[in-house]
């Protein structure tokens, strides 16, 4: 029976342990922050997550998803707050398909729980040194002080953004791209409290946008009523940025006058300020994503900006596909691993970009009606060819076709809705029936 | 009088120390590696280096140019050689224009004796920490193990292409941009001998080049009648590359097809094949470039190819112009270096692309007709316009105009260039005073 060191006993780590042990690898976790599992949770710097299907497909393989779908709220669409206090709902998908708001440290408890089962769980253990040579990974217990080696057949990194293991041992090796490249903005997060009877300020099964071009406001709904809101903007530089909103006056100003209806639900914004800190995005890539029995995943080694939510998903995708490979290679790693990082890097480079393009998605075309012109007839080829024609959207959040494949065809798609619109003079009071025809003419029966 | 900490005593921190020490400043100067002075030299991992104008600019300065002259050798142009032997002289400039050729070693143990006469050095001292905010290094002695805190009033890192001072501290900021990108191709290099009297096997007042398209071999003269000889290939994956070349059949195989001509000077190069190892090649790009009164400079803020010569110049450039930026900002550092960083980032990144670019010019192009032809029309411009008119080369190479300028006016006259040609059908076979005509009547007192 094989050994395995898993570096990182957050989302991914955690949940690959149950995959390992259930194929029956002995497994132990080393996790530097202390179990969360007996501590109360804070918000932190979570970001609410978003899962969608990718992330399931991962849980249900190993039974693990009905548990999550406890914890889990689903969105079936975007709520677009306009300056105006107007409205607007834009669905994700067809039917009930939806995206689900989970909290990060709900569903890493859960993750750990079901680990532990079968795998060994450390905490507070520091990774300060890695021997990928001989499959040794040094930790420092940072409440005893006690430095462990521990030596094992596998080693995988699933120590998130600053893997410890890429920045210890990985990038120090001759021939290793890197680059870790920050985006101008930052973001801070906001709690918006339930009302006095526990009920929601808003539409809860919904994601709120408040989309003001450079900048945005968003909103995913807890369970406990409450909302976790998260300003995304630049940190300075700009006309609007988080250097400018230094002082209470400032910041119920710019609440006031850029977010009215929201300022209304929550206007204590700027008490609030403080609980939360300034934190920052980077999108950070590597290559290669193994050395001899060690392997990154998840965001150890394509750690994006969180404006697909799909981070997470991603990382559990990983695990599906290293355990799809696992028994495509019959349990033989060198053919597994190089496999895997040929398979999965150009998977990694195309969810950062289609990340970074989402966020020009969010933060502004939501509101451009020459953008909402295109989802409207995109959503139409895709009623009447179901099963042939699929947005962007609905390929990264409700499909496992690959990251890269969503991004070549979602723009190849964009440009041909751009086309088609322009050949036919559509506007946004062309009645469905008419577009209809038009889609009918030109794909006829060829998509 | 303030003190100053340089980590690192290679070209750029012991040149920096020699500044700083005229200007009064305390320096003590730190290096990893032995007392060079005290070594007998290997060529190493080399590559000669190139000196070029402002190279020379910033040793003049500070009175060493003549010095360094006294073990340099000019090379007035490049010499390409054939696949079938025949040669092809292209100047590099006008009039006695010319790069020259020194070892990296010799031009280093010049550069410490210089800083030694006002600076303290200390080798084999291993930065294993810096404290940003304090301004503390943590050194530690490889020879006695002895671990020193050294506290100053600035830090300067000169630490190279993989600099202590940046992986321990800098990378570890917040929002600091970072990248690590190795090209496909390695490099290796080989000595060929002089003749037994001692005499060069070649012309040796050029740089030579067997451009092959994919990969190239240049050899640069030396003092002693030897040429520092380098081959840049692809590392594996191509029809040609340093994996083949994995026996001696196969390597006297390549040089007798590829390289006839140096074969028949150097019929051994199987034998010596393993006197210098494979080497890679990396441009790595970061910002910020200073973080409280510490400073990355040369290949520690901007390492690159080396396909332009530019590496040690550009990195003699930073003490140029943080000089300037000194007495400019009488000796207030914080001004310094926020100009410093601004003002020369943007060189930085240009000298990195210029390199890119001039491999392709130099193992491809430089056999290429069109490429030729381009050059030769360059040059009646600029003889005709020589005040206003200056080809890519001679900007990098013989004037201070800033990389970042002459990056984008070097492609804007290529177009230029281009153009010209084609409006006016100029072949190879038109005749100088033709040309010469054309381009007047297309300027006239325009340029």
């Amino acid at each position: 029976m094989k050994s395995v060191t898993i570096v990182g006993g957050g989302l991914v780590g955690s949940l690959w342990a149950v995959y390992l042990s259930r194929e029956g690898y002995k497994v132990k976790v080393f996790e530097k922050r202390t179990d969360m599992r007996n501590t109360v949770m804070s918000a932190g710097k979570s970001i609410n997550l978003a899962t969608s299907y990718r992330g399931w497909k991962a849980l249900d393989a190993m039974g693990l998803g009905d548990e999550v779908r406890t914890i889990a709220k689903p969105m079936y669409g975007r709520t677009m707050h306009l300056p105006d206090g107007a409205k607007n709902f834009q669905k994700y998908g067809q039917g009930d398909q939806a995206i689900y708001s989970v909290s990060r440290g709900g569903i890493n408890v859960k993750m750990l729980e079901a680990a532990a089962k079968n795998a060994e769980l450390y905490f507070n253990e520091d990774c300060i040194g890695v021997d990928l040579t001989n499959n040794i990974c040094t930790f420092k217990n940072s409440v005893t002080g006690n430095v462990t080696e521990v030596k094992s057949d596998l080693i995988f990194a699933t120590d998130g953004a600053f893997s410890a293991v890429r920045y210890n041992a990985m990038q120090k090796l001759d021939r290793f791209n890197y680059s870790q490249n920050y985006i101008e903005d930052g973001y801070k997060e906001i709690l918006l409290p339930a009302n006095a009877d526990g009920s929601y300020k808003m539409e809860d099964e919904t994601l709120h946008i408040w989309p003001r071009g450079r900048f945005m406001l968003i909103a995913l709904p807890n369970q406990d009523g409450s909302f976790t809101c998260t300003l995304f903007m630049p940190v300075d530089g700009h006309e609007y940025s988080f250097k400018k909103l230094n002082n209470k006056e400032a910041i119920n100003k710019f609440f006031a006058e850029t977010f009215p209806d929201f300022y209304e639900m929550m206007p204590d914004v700027a008490d609030k300020w403080d609980d939360y800190p300034l934190s920052s995005l980077a999108i950070i890539r590597c290559f290669p994503w193994h050395h001899n029995n060690t392997a990154l995943m998840g965001d150890a080694a394509h750690a994006t900006v969180p404006f697909f939510g799909q981070g997470m998903n991603c990382g559990f995708e990983d695990c599906t596909v290293m355990w799809e490979l696992m028994k495509k290679h019959n349990h033989n790693w060198p053919e597994i691993l190089k496999e895997y990082e040929v398979l999965r890097k150009p998977n990694g480079d195309a969810v950062q970009d289609l990340s970074l393009q989402n966020y020009l998605v969010m933060r502004d075309k939501v509101a451009d009606p020459v953008y909402l012109l295109h989802r409207k007839v995109e959503a139409r080829i895709s009623t009447l060819y179901p099963d042939k024609y699929f947005p962007l959207y609905t390929m990264v959040s409700f499909t496992d076709i690959s990251y890269h494949t969503a991004l070549t065809k979602g723009n190849e798609q964009e440009r041909m809705v751009s086309e088609f619109i322009s050949d036919h003079g559509i506007t946004d009071t062309t009645p469905v029936d008419v577009i209809d025809g038009y889609i009918k003419l030109k794909f006829g029966d060829k998509l």
